[in-house]
């Protein structure tokens, strides 16, 4: 394991000695952040330390202690308050504002550590005997209130199963290009187990660094270069789950007409099926050659035109990511605030203004990654059909510094919340016919629900043949007298308009409890009542993550 | 439609003005064929006519039928003998023998020709209602026993529900590539309705010409170039289906994580969970260019090791087709029995013998397709990676007489079946470290199965990254006292030798009657009780294709 508990923030992201580098500018950072929400000064808003914040009573059976201690270890059953804290929430706005204001009433009455397969399943076979209620909980990092440790009804309790020491390289199939880990494996690991070995599973979440394999399966994610990889449901081969009526496995075959493929039941699970326990996946050469540049568009319908023109075409790209003009804006000033520019660029910037690239510009950065002979193909491909949409070539540059930061922009948010100002982002997807009616409703529901202090950006991040997604972060000030309720608002508003502007209520975020509501309308009355009954046959009990999902 | 019902054979393959065209050479291949079994002469055993067929007493209670007739139309409802006899069986060996052998036991009492989705939940409610099974039937090419007009237990009745009549295109989406249609299109409308239009479905299963949509998807079927169009899970974009209980429906996302992916339970549901009535698919611009050419390997092991280097590159390919040694030399005998080969050929023949790629070879079929400049590209990376692995180019003939005559093979199963010659097929998956051992097992349990009078040939017929599927074909004399049990013995072998050697089912036949015994323990206790939950939330009596799959 990378990380020991004391390392990691308990209520915000990632590791304790790591903050975002301003490089020395925080003072022109925080005033375009408070011009950006309109603000004239930001307020002091610090979080609750763990020690002023109170943690309700455990409300475990001694017996049921007892036998989640035999079934694993006396000392991988964890009651302690940082422990219990640190798998309270996930890592979702309302979660952090909990979080940061003491409310810990979600804290589990234990945390339990297995280190197999068989283990999980004598935690959740106990538990459902116990009607306790069972979190797995692998980095914690759902941003849709995936991982709240909530009892269900007539449930005394609620325990977090935490997989994290299930991290193990099962098997590395070179031939089959497959490999088969366990599942609590964080994201670093994986790769370097894998990249060790030659190969890589591509897999690269904006959590990357802070979440793990069975939670990358669970919430059905997809990678930033997900168009080369694919999203979880394309690299999952087979998986092992512990199900409180037992084991609950798929076989790996590369294709199947053996009845429908449980592989994509498993995939956007989000615990309430079983615990993912082991999990093969399709792994890659380690690419030769890489190529992350980035391509100005006057217009977000131009550089959408693009994307699917490329997408359509076949080719081989790795990535595309596609900011609209207000994100282009709001990054480019942001960039040019921690490092400002020298009179090359500024020059530089004073030609894209005059040839038409100036203000509401928008940046597309396009990824290849491959053989060294593919990635030539394939950028003069991209390069000739990007130009003929309209795009201006900038270079690598843009694309270096992106790659470089692209793990990075989580570590903004805490001392955002730190200043009372909000960040939150949302994501759905669409045809591409659908792509601008959904991007301008879904901008429009935000800004109207925040009202003036506020900024809403978004881009494109995943292309396929027939449509995109769409990633909203939108700034806010936060309503200090009520912050869930003005996030509730502000939710409630963008997703009525996702769900009747035809998109998803997520592409690759997941369900957990804040998009329940949607959910059962998007699956329809038919595909939620088969998920139903698929999980009463699992799971009688419905210990399994109670309340997300199903 | 394309057919009439009087235009199509009732118990064989196609069209009845149709035949495999022998070139004259009747005498030399049947001689051939009575050499691959081994027998001194091959007896007369030809098919009953429908007239000396009993059908079974319908069965239907009056109000039903009258039901059925409000439903969709008077002479939408049919109960003659020719409708009868032809939605009776599908199109598997043992269907065929039992066809032809005059057993007409499982006859459905009627046969409804819905013309909505409206009609058809009209229909499955009714028939819900009256306790009698319906059977979704399309081209009802089945080869695993999927569409046998048989009642459940607790059922009085069968009925089919023929749903050709049901071959709209309802829409297209030239943006977003996507096309919806209703799901009783036949192949060769479909496909002619998107390239009137410029677009392609690309799906070409060898059962094309006499298959429809919903069949495809129902059964997770995969066309010949599915390495540049997926199988029916990968164009599926969202269904419509009707049940008991109501509609189920899915929505056209590119991608979703919004729980599981009921798209690919759609997929090989197999007209359990419900009967598909609209579907809409992804499809592509008709391609620029293509390019069909073979390449000779001097085993089988190094050709699957170039499909395998070609595919793990990502190379995009349409398709690669290897034969085994005895396949190639089969299908090389056959051709040359048909088109006698002239001087240039037969020196040609004595060159390859000496080069090493004689006896023994395994032919290598690569399909490109797309636009001009990418299919050279293709050409130039598949020549270079088959050379590598030790395959030698032969060129384009044998590939543009494999794309010719690639709908015609099933042509030549009726005449073999008039002659006491059986020929039967059968097909898995698996991961390509498995590819030799699988090939073997079940090679070696069909060989012992039938003994000395039979032949097995075999070929790679689809690839992935990760694994390939094997298509076994099989050529007997057929045991004329025990058709039946000499088959089921053969099948026997044949699928208990690839569950125990690690290969799926069925690669894309479907599961239906033949392969439910072997998939049960392939989708384990826990997958098949949730998949048996599912069915009774949606059609709690259990009316939809009862006996099949679930």
């Amino acid at each position: 394991m990378p990380y020991t508990r004391d390392e990691l923030r308990w209520n915000g992201w990632g590791l304790r000695r790591q903050t975002f580098d301003l490089h020395g500018h925080d003072r022109e950072v925080w005033d375009f952040v408070r011009e950006t929400v309109g603000l004239t000064a930001l307020p002091d808003t610090p979080a609750k330390r763990l020690e002023e914040c109170e943690l309700p009573a455990g409300g475990l059976p001694a017996e049921l202690l007892e036998t989640l201690r035999a079934a694993t270890a006396d000392d991988r059953v964890k009651t302690d308050p940082l422990e219990r804290a640190a798998h309270a929430l996930g890592r979702s706005y309302p979660d952090l504002i909990r979080l940061r204001n003491g409310d810990l009433s979600s804290a589990p009455a234990a945390v339990v550590y297995p280190e197999t397969h068989e283990e999980c399943l004598a935690v959740v076979k106990a538990c459902a005997e116990a009607k306790v209620a069972v979190i797995p909980f692998g980095g914690g990092s759902s941003v849709v209130g995936g991982v709240e440790a909530k009892a269900g009804e007539g449930q005394q309790a609620a325990i977090t199963l935490d997989t994290t020491r299930m991290a193990r390289l099962l098997d590395l199939d070179p031939v089959s290009h497959t490999a088969t880990f366990q599942a609590g494996v964080w994201g670093p690991d994986l790769e370097e187990a894998l990249q060790r070995r030659g190969f890589t599973l591509g897999h690269y979440p904006q959590s990357f660094e802070f979440s793990t394999l069975g939670g990358w399966v669970a919430a059905r994610g997809a990678g930033q270069q997900s168009n080369r990889y694919g999203a979880a449901n394309k690299w999952l081969v087979a998986a092992r789950l512990a199900t409180p009526t037992g084991e609950w496995r798929t076989l790996p075959f590369p294709q199947s007409a053996a009845g429908p493929d449980l592989n994509e039941v498993v995939c956007g699970s989000e615990g309430a099926l079983g615990v993912i326990t082991e999990a093969t996946v399709k792994v890659h050469e380690v690419p030769e050659a890489s190529d992350y540049r980035a391509y100005l568009f006057k217009s977000f319908e131009a550089g959408a035109g693009a994307i699917r023109r490329i997408v359509q075409a076949g080719v081989p790209v790795a990535m595309m990511r596609l900011s609209d003009a207000d994100e282009t804006h709001f990054f480019g000033t942001f960039k040019r605030l921690i490092q400002p520019p020298g009179g090359v660029e500024q020059g530089a910037e004073k030609v894209l203004d005059v040839v038409g690239y100036g203000d509401g510009r928008c940046v597309l950065m396009i990824g290849l990654e491959g053989e060294k002979a593919a990635v030539r193909q394939a950028l003069a491909h991209t390069l000739r059909l990007a130009v003929a949409e309209g795009g201006l070539p900038v270079g690598t540059g843009p694309g270096k510094a992106w790659y470089e930061q692209r793990f990075a922009m989580p570590y903004l948010r805490d001392p955002m919340l730190d200043r009372g100002v909000a960040v939150d982002t949302l994501e759905t997807s669409t045809e591409w016919s659908n792509v601008p009616g959904l991007h301008e409703a879904v901008r429009h529901a935000i800004a109207e629900a925040l009202g003036p202090h506020s900024a809403v950006l978004a881009h494109i991040s995943h292309s396929y043949a027939d449509g995109a997604s769409l990633y909203f972060t939108f700034i806010f000030a936060r309503d200090l007298e009520d912050e869930l309720g003005q996030w509730r608002k502000v939710k409630r508003a963008a997703s009525e308009a996702i769900a009747a502007s035809g998109g998803t209520i997520s592409h690759h975020h997941g369900v957990g409890q804040d998009h329940k509501e949607w959910f059962g309308p998007e699956k329809g009355e038919r595909g939620v009542s088969m998920l139903g009954a698929a999980k009463k046959a699992l799971d009688p009990e419905g210990v399994l993550n109670p309340g997300k999902l199903l």
